[in-house]
């Protein structure tokens, strides 16, 4: 029997990362190259064929070999129809039939998502998710997005946006958010949002250890503000309160979908325990005693491979739809 | 071929409701009686197979005929070993197998489920869920209950306990609840929530045209505050408050699970358009802009129906688990 590979591919506003995973699921080979957004779709396109290509030639993998490739990309997009919407940091990525074009230049078949949702299947087929069986995973970056497994599936909802986790209402007409609601919570508990509440409260007159960098509008990040919560009182109810909104919406995750883990990847788990424990105790504090069906709260494992990751694994269901059962093939 | 009915019960605090259906779902005959809780509970379950015997002598059908019995029951339980953990109006009712129980004194197959569960499946299969794929029902009455339904089927979570929509917090660290949370919706947005608010603002010195049924000790229902809530100004705060915390709850699910409809039932629609109007003005000024993807809100229509025609739809499931495909049948 032939070796059997998919290729999943990360494409993202700077640079697209991909990876090539084996039958048994293992990272064999991966690969890095700079987007080149700017210079337009058919380029990005070529790019992401090319390093489809390399990546293949260094593994001495043939074509034949692949089952198909997974692309994650930015959105709004419609997965069934290969088509993207529109990709913020990519320009002229407006409706774009990126999955028959790329299928074209690779010779591959091709199947699309959404970043945040590839990056839970990564977790959850090789990450902080392998002993679940319906998990939501929280990137924490600029934004917040998300994804939801159930029953080891994708779960995308009727109009593909489910797990839009980041614009659950936390505080009902509190920040305004670029979605057009007030009190997401993403305007509390980004990465962004906390360097944000954390400036706004320095140039509106709090005290603070790290108050002269703002007035000299050099920023502090959110894990600069993590890592001087527990000396700076102003940095720690900022973190705090992050830490508090995100514990929120784990239990409102808990009591809608009663999935038995949470996982918050993103780049503001690179505070780690600095993060996972106020969240924790923020959770056991505010949920209920009625029922002992809290999920587990931890941390993503994959770092920047949990997107290449998920991506060849979705790359696995296209084998499905280019077979058929034969007339031997048992029914159930 | 001969005539497959299913029975659907609806167990109550006060009374058991019982229904037969057709193999087209059609509710063929109903029938009620008091439940007799305080008579424990064996007697109880005989009066649960008293119901169903007269169901079908009424009818004119057969056990025979009988595909089985779906019966709904307050919770905690676990639907899987149809056991009851707990009713809190059912005294003796703690980790009861009234499954097994049930299917002894009846002799036939017994489907165990919650009942906001089943009056969303009843909804979805006969009611104001009948054009939708996936669904959130909410019972706003007492308490806040729920039911979600997912490609077309009950979703249940890892713990049985999906859809407790009724203890999402809207307001962390608000109004404490039976549940040990502080600021659950169902606090502010049942009808029981509704009611407590009202009487609270009065007698904290609020002016109201309804003040002196406070005073008086007569209290005023949630039904009463609707209806003042054009002419008098608190009970329009009170109402109004409780309707946007509904929106909220609404845009949440909108974001979490993307559903096409979100169904509102239980008594406190006998406000109608009272209830609806404001819901569906509140999440049009809250929900999001950057995506067409808001869920129909619209109000349930079985009425008293729903939980039987729910509890019988759940025991067509019983057909399938009888029966084993034969040598011939078809693979797919």
């Amino acid at each position: 029997m032939s070796r059997r590979f998919t290729v999943g591919l990360d494409l993202g506003g700077t640079n697209i990362k991909a990876g090539l995973l084996d039958e048994a699921g293992r990272l064999v080979h991966r690969k890095a190259i700079p987007t080149e957004g700017e210079r337009g779709y058919a380029h990005v396109v070529s790019r992401l064929a090319a390093v489809v290509g390399d990546l293949l030639a260094e593994a001495h993998v043939n074509r034949a070999e692949v089952i198909g490739v997974g692309l994650g990309s930015p959105g709004p997009m419609s997965p069934e129809d290969g088509i993207v919407h529109g990709a913020p940091n990519l320009p002229g990525w407006v409706n774009v039939p990126v999955q028959r074009d790329l299928s074209s230049a690779t010779g591959l078949p091709v199947m699309l998502d959404n970043d945040a949702n590839l990056y839970a299947l990564g977790e959850f087929t090789a990450g902080a998710g392998r002993a679940s069986r319906d998990m939501v995973l929280l990137t924490l970056g600029t934004g917040i997005g998300g994804g939801i497994i159930l029953n080891g599936q994708l779960f995308r909802g009727r109009h593909g946006n489910a797990g839009e986790v980041g614009h659950m209402l936390v505080v009902p007409d509190g920040r305004a958010c670029p979605c057009g609601q007030r009190g997401c919570l993403e305007r509390y508990a980004s990465a962004t949002a906390v360097a944000e509440r954390f400036a706004d409260a320095v140039r509106a007159g709090e005290p603070s250890l790290l108050a002269e960098r703002i007035h000299a509008g050099v920023g502090v990040s959110s894990r600069e503000i993590a890592a001087a919560a527990g000396t700076d009182a102003l940095a720690g109810r900022i973190w705090d309160e992050a830490c508090r909104f995100l514990a929120v919406a784990c239990v409102n995750l808990q009591h809608v979908l009663n999935v038995e883990q949470i996982v918050l990847g993103g780049g503001m788990i690179g505070a780690g325990e600095l993060l996972l424990r106020p969240v924790r105790e923020h959770f056991e504090r505010l949920t209920w005693r009625v029922a002992k069906d809290a999920p587990r709260i931890e941390l993503a494992r994959l770092g920047d491979d949990a997107g290449i990751i998920g991506a060849a694994a979705a790359a696995r269901e296209l084998e499905g739809r280019s077979r058929r059962p034969g007339p031997g093939a048992p029914s159930a």
